[in-house]
């Protein structure tokens, strides 16, 4: 089934057959550059207003086969995705994203309407998440695995940026966004959307969608909740990162950085409590405020910070570090 | 021979062995964030000064097999190549570059060395190529497929940004770097660098590099003119790009944005006129300067602007469009 989906759709061309300039004349025109972009795709570097004086960067890869399966992901998907989890890391810094930076190497039989779909995901994240964001520059190159790399950029509107050092004994825990649904989504796809040798199947992943569309959604296309960076940095937040290798993993982050420990109420975690805490991919935010401060919606509390460099607790007690490691995570396979 | 190279060192570790926190405490303590990092490395995102409200960004992607071969570059000279082609374009817009962000994506297998060396690579780029600027960020991932992404990012310092547009008819073409070095080194490497079977080999390769190391260093670590940027930007230069596709494609990208033809002056270009306009990754800078200016030191004049939009000229006469595509360029190896 790889093959009818790496490929290109019928009567479309690869993007070996149309060449670097005829494939960037065919995918540049499905994204827009943004309100910041004050120089555009086009040149050797675009231009970007940087109002305050200073900007934020963040970079990240998806990768086929570690990050996503083309069996199971929509090309449209992808790029939602590649938008969605670097605007979170922006959001983190307390930051209004402002544009991104798109390099995709691709190999030479993708069909160009893979590179079409990727960038209309990337076009409709950007309008769904950080309305006013862009894609103001890029690169193509040729790989034999298809990569995605975006860097992306947001503007701190004069404030300080909200760091992982900064929770003070006493701050209240709270977090914004789902907790275990993406975890959940990829168990689902990885129980019933694999043919019996283990190869992700189209069909099959079509049927666990058909089943559980919201699941499915959180882990192949995720909705973080990007403007929930800025609503925290106003509201007075002392830490604050983007959850995406487990609440537990990066809560022990902010405790590491902060010089604190961090005690979760597990009646605030919902029923499946492990799930929370180590389900990776959710790309929440999970941050500190002042305790004399109202936690601002869409964030709820979660737990507190406690005395203890770098502990990790669940109503008092210790908890041991879940999560995600890009090496001991990925079993070879592409799909 | 590739498996000495792409392999770890006697002794050492792989990445996979040791794991993303582990691997990046050996590599960041390599890198230096330079005097634009107002946050660096650590944090969601880093922040960078923009001191005049705005910034320069570009991005570029080095892929194994289309863009390098393992045995021939050393992970310290695939780290300084990833900086300096990126440098040379935020300098081709006229500006200062300040800092990048990195992005790896890497076999399990790989011997941590290698990403050691690549981190020497871009520290020593940096420090000799742009003063001051360094390495803010990044992000480490899983793939099939050694992959290097580079985003890069420069201060105008208060100028306009010189872009491909300006060029006028009667201004002087003036170019800076070498031409066509690049080219000879990578056809030497092709040439005498191969096994019989036509596998790029370590031994080879140190054979070419005895016999021509200036040519095999312009085609895997090139030492572009970056500081030259700024100068041609303070001289008035009307249009600038960075040659990397060959002198006469990314000549015609000038010709075509500006509405110009470009007239070379064979006399000007040495003694190999066709590789001086053909050889790709020089990553000299091409920029034009008004009649009356003065062509500033590192540039040489090599031609003029004419009529004609489009237009590419030698000694008057019409030259073919002569470059590289990344798709017709790969023949599928890696090595």
């Amino acid at each position: 089934m790889e093959d009818a989906r790496s490929g290109p759709a019928a009567g479309g061309a690869t993007i070996g057959e149309l060449g670097e300039d005829r494939v960037l004349a065919r995918v540049l025109p499905r994204l827009v550059s943004g309100d910041a972009a004050l120089l555009g795709p086009g040149d050797d570097a675009a231009v970007i207003a940087a109002p305050d004086g200073r900007f934020v960067v963040t970079t990240d890869l998806m990768v086929h086969g570690p990050d996503f399966r083309l069996a199971w992901s929509t090309p449209y998907e992808l790029g939602w995705k590649a938008a969605a989890t670097n605007l979170t890391d922006v959001a983190a810094m307390g930051a209004r994203p402002t544009a991104l930076t798109v390099a995709i190497a691709a190999p030479p039989a993708l069909g160009v309407d893979v590179l079409e779909g990727i960038a209309d995901g990337l076009r409709e994240g950007l309008a769904e998440l950080a309305p006013g964001a862009g894609v103001v520059g890029g690169d193509l190159s040729a790989s034999a695995v298809l990569t995605i790399a975006v860097t992306a950029f947001g503007d701190l509107e004069g404030r300080a940026p909200v760091l992982r050092s900064g929770a003070r004994v006493g701050d209240v825990l709270a977090h914004a966004g789902v907790r275990g649904e993406a975890a959940r989504g990829l168990a689902l796809l990885f129980a019933e959307g694999r043919d019996a040798s283990g190869e992700p199947d189209v069909a099959l992943a079509q049927a666990v969608r058909d089943r559980h569309p919201a699941l499915v959604s959180a882990q192949l296309a995720p909705r973080p909740p990007v403007a929930a960076g800025v609503i925290a940095a106003v509201a007075g937040a002392t830490a604050m990162l983007d959850v995406s290798d487990g609440l537990a993993r990066d809560a022990r982050r902010i405790a590491a950085a902060s010089g604190v420990g961090l005690d979760f109420d597990a009646a605030a975690l919902g029923d499946d409590v492990r799930l929370a805490l180590a389900g990776a991919e959710d790309h929440g935010l999970l941050a500190t405020f002042p305790p004399g401060a109202a936690v601002p919606a869409p964030f709820e509390p979660v737990g507190r910070v406690v005395d203890g460099p770098g502990r990790l607790l669940l109503d008092g007690e210790p908890v041991e570090a879940l999560g995600w490691d890009p090496y001991s995570g990925w079993d070879g396979r592409t799909g």
